[in-house]
């Protein structure tokens, strides 16, 4: 019941804090005799790598990523696999002036409402640097799910900005710095942040998360349902605030004819006409891609004066200089991927278990 | 990790289906000397119970709770609680129709792919009976919480139709058949809904849990955030296909300046001036009020004729007779209610242990 | 982590004191299509049973099981078994003139130290009725495993009477109120305890619990070790104060040459000259058969005074009277087998989620 | 349920292996506001370090600590603390040698048969190396536990040797090499064990672990008792095949009225006349010292030729070179005080979060 762990048999234990010497993860529970070396895990961390674009915060992390166990000679053994990140680019100084002071948005204020101490250098433990670990421990989990199940990202909604399903071309996705599938709404975008951006503003977002291949049968209904362990997973990240599975919230909106994804055999195959479902029915997946979507919030750390408090209770104004994502929904995409991941490869496991 | 149970300190271990002699649950983990009765449970069951209006299913269940461990005297004593409702008016006769056909949008597909054999009888195990332990656990939870935690739950959209939130009343909530708390709409859907029933065919909902009293610092980051639980919570109820906290998806569409909740001192307490968070930072609470929404899908059991399969692979139509809620959504509220309290009461429990 | 449940994949919870209404419990993760009805587990019931000689207690309980949940014409469908026992020969009067009087060597001053409230009617949650449930778990438990893993269990020990493993036979255990596998032995246990009984006195006694066919692979190291999981289940058995694998305590007498088991090639398959490793190595099992042993404590309840304390603090003396066993030990046999059934089962399903 | 944690709310991660670049641990669910610095670790880590004297291993390991999340100023924040020690003295060509032959009694088949694939470089993850962890957890442990709570142990037989009770010092433990709290006999040991060692032969050790002043109430039954925990702790400790509390496996050749565990008021608490029970009935600490022993088997890795098999199923001899403990039993003396705290302090937690 780790605070810090998720997943069960595919389980990964996080730590570290942003501005520590180092953070990394302990994923265990991987299966024998799969090919893993450094690369696999870097080219996943290269994508949510900060400073890779002006939307981006400015830190410059490597993000390079070292395997301390769990393998020999380029396979996994069936024991723990713990990994580490190195923190490089840490500038403690420019957290000083804000050490006493709340950051409305941010998680300043509950830390230290719980724990009675704040590691307020870079946010701490609940900096977005966290994530990095995610992203490893997901490309290690796509290992365990095979080639044959494919995983993929794209930021739907840039603030008031959204894409046009019609033009969803997921070759778009790498040519732009939003993964954005609509490489005509990404071009609009890019003025549209900058604007954001030199305001010292910052928006919201939201990602899809498709994943294809994935066989009927996982998912472990009542309490370990396939949608309810991908909802925690994903309202998890930092800044989420809401999760959807295929229709998602629009499913209120639908009669039980229009939300019924009809059934047909083609050559001798069940298929269905509709994904309302997203992919998951009473918990199990159903052999239709696993459709899920989430909101993330406008950064919190933006240069506009706001009223807040300080730790010893008195009323100040704060405004939030240093190197923040304008829009950390961006690279939440190759994040919401890890953890869509992660969910899958534990339920590859568990489904194992109980079905042989 | 059992597939039935959920939460860590507070736990509860659900069992039976829709057709089966009983249903019932373990609730785990409960403080000793805790005032416990019969009645105390009952009170939820009853607003969760089939049969109260004609908006819901006309199944006649009492839904009588026995007790039948874990207290003395009325007073619990820190062993486990488990408890048992009987099924008196099943009728599987009704389901002999469709044993061999996939309904849409159920779990009879999932089940079949997934265990190779399935009770079809009222959907068994994945039939909406089961959260009726849902809502018995929660009674309990409630209790661990204590009185100053209190947690409601509304229908704040009824398919096609919502709320006008200037006209929120929680009195109104008990006063209408859909735990409305808008009173002149509540009025309105009572037409529209016959109108649904009439014609054979359902629609969706979102409902609304708000808890108050929460303390600020529950939740334990970084994966057993006190959002990410209540997503896979709500998530995990019966046809839900989105969740969200506060702001909810729609903080995509805000500025870093229009979400930030700022704070003040008020009377030597810190104060919010707005809640977009909905009562939870960096996976924490915050002391505001949890807001939390659930979408749920249209009833799929609809007597309009929709394409399928057999279990043999041939297609086919299927109607779904029988009783079934015209809004599944309706009766998801005292639902909706328990698993925020099951969460709750699960944090508290972790709070303490690693705070004192 | 609930604490009244064991086992991760084939997970068991209980629930029930002594004399309330039932006990019972909730075995989880069971895969599906499996054969099994109430005799299936019924057998194994009527070995742990009290009153069925003059060596246990004279409580008379049919413990006759019924299934409520998780099974369909006589097949597991995967989803939770749920086994109810009713008490029906509670004499809770018994109880009343030691209710504020701790029984040294019991439990009462504990659960009152840790809970403030304790259900003294019958030991409440503390009796050994709770291993019923642990008995009929086991009968599940069997079934997972299958026909090719046999798991047996005997007494080795009664008091200062011990075996002679020379004279082993697996068919003399059931020929005795004992389960003692040396039918010579047994002949004498049967006055050496009418006289320990006559005196109001009890005795303690050793078991051993051999499993036979259990595949080279099966444990999880580090924390999931065979061994170690056994150790737990064994030493939770009420009375129980020492657990032992192969040589057990007697292995720091041996010089690493004894220990070794050394190994042979024979007739194509690796085979082990020695079985000093109790079939486990590392937390793995070898292949070979394991073999586990436990101590059991005189029954504690003895009609000879003893000192103790009231609940209130005064000084005070107590006989316990009532049915009680003159040796626990004796129908800890099929507890234990139970106990390393569930323990196979559990790891035969984690082995099989990581190796596939 | 990682394979590689253990504990709950006190949890504990470990990965690594005897010849990879580092091993180390997380440990998660510490409370906030603790002093914690790499001495308050190191002081234990030296107890247990190889090459302290001539009967440990003579590989040479400074086993430095280095903390890399979770506390800032020198205090625990409340989020995971990740401990790492680096390998710096691995000689994996010594186990060219043996790369594919089984050494019986060590870990080398099982693990081949499980994952098919093995570390062999020092015995990869199954060495003892990996109780290094351990070590640097427990002392984290003890100061969750904070000053009131003692836990010392003690090597209580050497071989055939053993001590002579009446002569117990604690005082004497660490002015010996052997941890032997009987300065007499430990004497007598010097030239016992050099004996063994020369002849490149080894034995086996009891080792016993006080822990005092562990309040009543700790332990949560029926399937978290403290005796169960504490004996899946042991007997998950290298090398360990038996396990016992208070009296142990001669626990069974007492009586009811020997057994009994008298009590009485004295000077207005409950106190009792033996500690039979070891500190613990029905799972909870009776606020007695609790005691438990457990025995090491000898060394697998003999000089002496023993039989086996080779990876590819031919029939060979194998003698173990390198650098070997003839009797690993003695630095168990730290592990086993290590996994006594880390229960305790898990317990002490779970207490809390139920009792408040």
């Amino acid at each position: 019941m780790s605070h810090n762990s998720f997943g069960h048999l595919f389980r990964v234990t996080t730590w570290g804090e942003s501005h520590g010497p180092a953070i990394g993860c302990v994923v265990d529970g991987v299966p024998p005799r799969i090919p893993l070396s450094e690369p696999d895990i870097q080219v996943y961390l290269d994508k949510r790598r900060p400073g890779t674009s002006r939307f981006v915060t400015q830190r410059r992390e490597p993000d390079a990523v070292e395997i301390l166990s769990g393998t020999l000679n380029g396979l996994t053994t069936g024991t723990p696999i713990s990994l580490l990140i190195k923190n490089e680019d840490a500038r403690s100084k420019d957290y000083e002036a804000i050490k006493d002071l709340f950051r409305p948005g941010h998680a300043d204020y509950t830390y230290q409402a719980k724990y009675g101490i704040r590691d307020y250098r870079g946010g701490g433990r609940s900096s977005a640097r966290e994530t990095a670990c995610r992203v490893a421990a997901g490309a290690i989990a796509r290992k365990v799910l095979g080639r044959n199940i494919r995983i993929r990202g794209a930021l739907i909604r840039l603030g008031r900005r959204e894409i046009d399903r019609s033009r969803w071309d997921w070759r778009a996705v790498d040519k732009n710095p939003f993964f954005c599938p609509d490489a005509t709404a990404a071009k609009g975008w890019e003025s549209y942040l900058d604007g954001v951006r030199k305001k010292g503003s910052s928006v919201g977002a939201v990602i899809e998360i498709v994943a294809e291949g994935v066989p009927a049968g996982l998912g472990a209904p009542i309490y370990g349902k396939l949608d309810g362990d991908l909802a925690a997973a994903l309202m998890g990240i930092n800044a989420v605030k809401g999760v959807e599975i295929g229709a998602g919230m629009a499913a209120a909106l639908l009669t039980g004819e229009e939300n019924a994804d009809e059934m047909r055999m083609r050559r001798g195959k069940v298929t269905f006409l509709s994904n309302n479902a997203g992919g998951i029915l009473g918990g199990i997946s159903t052999g239709q891609d696993i459709v899920c979507r989430f909101a993330v919030k406008p950064t919190s750390s933006i240069l506009t004066p706001r009223r807040t408090v300080t730790a010893k209770g008195r009323n100040a104004m704060i405004s939030t200089k240093g190197r923040h994502d304008p829009c950390v929904g961006i690279r939440a995409v190759p994040i919401g991927e890890a953890m869509v991941a992660c969910v899958l490869a534990d339920h590859l496991l568990r489904h194992r278990a109980q079905m042989g």
